[in-house]
């Protein structure tokens, strides 16, 4: 028998304009999990966190991760997973994705590390799938990796760990909305007018090279979204306005947090980031919707043992 | 009466993948103007070069250039202009943009610099719009300031010099294929797909991340176009099969240049570049379509003053 408990960050994917291409892993805040191998074949989940998840195996994302992990080492094991601490789904700061990549990166310390990063990663998105329908890696790899994490293609997946200049913090705000996955994506455009399309990739160059070259106003002038912002804004009762207030504080960006409803703020002090974060509640708070706010370094940690057991 | 003598470089736009928004500067290979400022109200262009252009003065780019620049400055001159070296127009190579950033850049030294680099561009710009119906800075900005340029944002114009990481070197092929940049713009769909945006702008911060950390390897890998290329090629006979005999010989990637018929292989050594210019001669040379090669280094220069006079 052989015992990990694993951490995973939570995780902002699109970070504004890299719409299904980047994420950033966050410090503190994240999923915990203990996960024990034994002789045998099977699987038992079992949820101490008092986060309500489905109680269904099938329907949790750490199943199809660890059967995936299984298949691809060729071996057979009875796997028992404890959730010990756990993101709120739904929260907009990749819930599923720190399970996902908890378990994944778990599985890996458990069995000897047979699996680079990006295969990590890749078992890690069989979660994600699960989650939203769709095989993406824009929370998976930063919560798998740390940092912040271009996912360059798919085909195959070319994964590049981009520097973090400075300290970087984030205000996060979960307002009590519900939006799911499915109908934030629903609600984007099949084709995006090229005109969109080229300020889209002229920005991902900017942010890019902002982040190597640790120009900071870059990186915030940069991460301004044409591609899925204009659509998902309504889902967030005054955006627009809430965004005028945050960028006073002299915040370098607010955009939504993956496909939403939270919002974040990206900011280069932490002092920045208390106010955002004083803001993005009042707003939420003077609309009468509760909400949840954080205020947390931007990490250059991904997942990571915190405890091992033989 | 003063008067200079300047050189400015050919370029290459788009890169592959940075469509409308990168561009870089060939070293050599370029026009050169000489341009007098005496007292009066006027203009003149005289044409030395041997290459054939249109003999209107308000057909010729330089002519929008020098009005916008003693706009800009609020001035009056005689300006008189000879054109001393010219590349090709509709080489691929940025023939409009070379003249127009001769020009603005000449311009700028004859009264003193009083405009930064990115108002030199702004005013190289003008000439651009004559050429094709835009205001693009893919040719113009390297043009300008020379190297790597990434055009992050035109409203407002947003330049950003990238690193040339080691010794490029282009193998560039201009095809007697006759491609207006009307018709290559044309054929270009309104709107991109999600899916290839998505893959498009991925490639964009591949390449930036690669320039930024000088890893090669990912610099070919992200050139990939997945918008402009599949239409554009059609103007191109056997365009595949030359890539993959140019790839074969070890150049980073093949790409059209800017709107075509010109074609460039990208490589980090100079025998890979003089190998993939044979080929290029020979594929064209097969097909019986009269051909240009040039095998030029990646310029960290961009327009220069090569002689004043006061």
């Amino acid at each position: 028998m052989k015992k990990v408990r694993v951490f995973a960050p939570a995780s902002i994917a699109n970070m504004g304009c890299g719409f299904d291409v980047i994420g950033l892993a966050l410090d503190e805040v994240g999923d915990i999990l203990e996960i024990t191998a034994s002789e045998g074949d099977g699987l038992t989940i079992t949820n101490i966190s008092g986060v309500p998840i489905p109680e269904d195996i099938e329907m949790n994302v750490i199943t199809p991760v660890v059967r995936s992990f299984l298949r691809k080492i060729g071996q057979k094991a009875q796997i028992d997973v404890v959730i010990c601490e756990k993101i709120y789904p739904g929260s907009g700061i990749g819930s599923s994705a720190a399970s996902s990549a908890a378990a994944a990166y778990g599985m890996n310390e458990l069995f000897g590390c047979p699996l680079s990063d990006e295969e990590v990663v890749v078992c890690a998105m069989e979660g994600e799938n699960l989650a939203s329908g769709g095989y993406h890696a824009d929370n998976a790899a930063p919560a798998v990796m740390g940092g912040i994490v271009l996912i360059r293609g798919y085909e195959p997946l070319d994964l590049i760990q981009l520097p973090v200049p400075g300290n970087f913090y984030c205000a996060v705000v979960h307002p009590h909305i519900v939006v799911s996955t499915k109908e934030a994506r629903e609600i984007l455009p099949k084709a995006v007018p090229m005109h969109d399309a080229v300020r889209q990739w002229g920005n991902v160059g900017g942010l890019v090279a902002g982040l190597c070259t640790g120009n900071i106003k870059l990186i915030g002038h940069s991460m301004q979204d044409f591609v899925a912002e204009p659509y998902r804004k309504q889902f967030i009762p005054g955006f627009d306005e809430l965004r005028k207030k945050i960028l006073a504080t002299g915040a370098l960006a607010m955009n939504i947090s993956g496909s939403g409803p939270s919002v974040f703020a990206l900011c280069d002090h932490k002092a920045i980031a208390d106010a955002s974060g004083k803001i993005l509640k009042e707003h939420f708070d003077a609309m009468g919707t509760g909400c949840e706010v954080y205020v947390v370094k931007v990490s250059n940690k991904g997942a990571k043992l915190t405890h091992l057991t033989i």
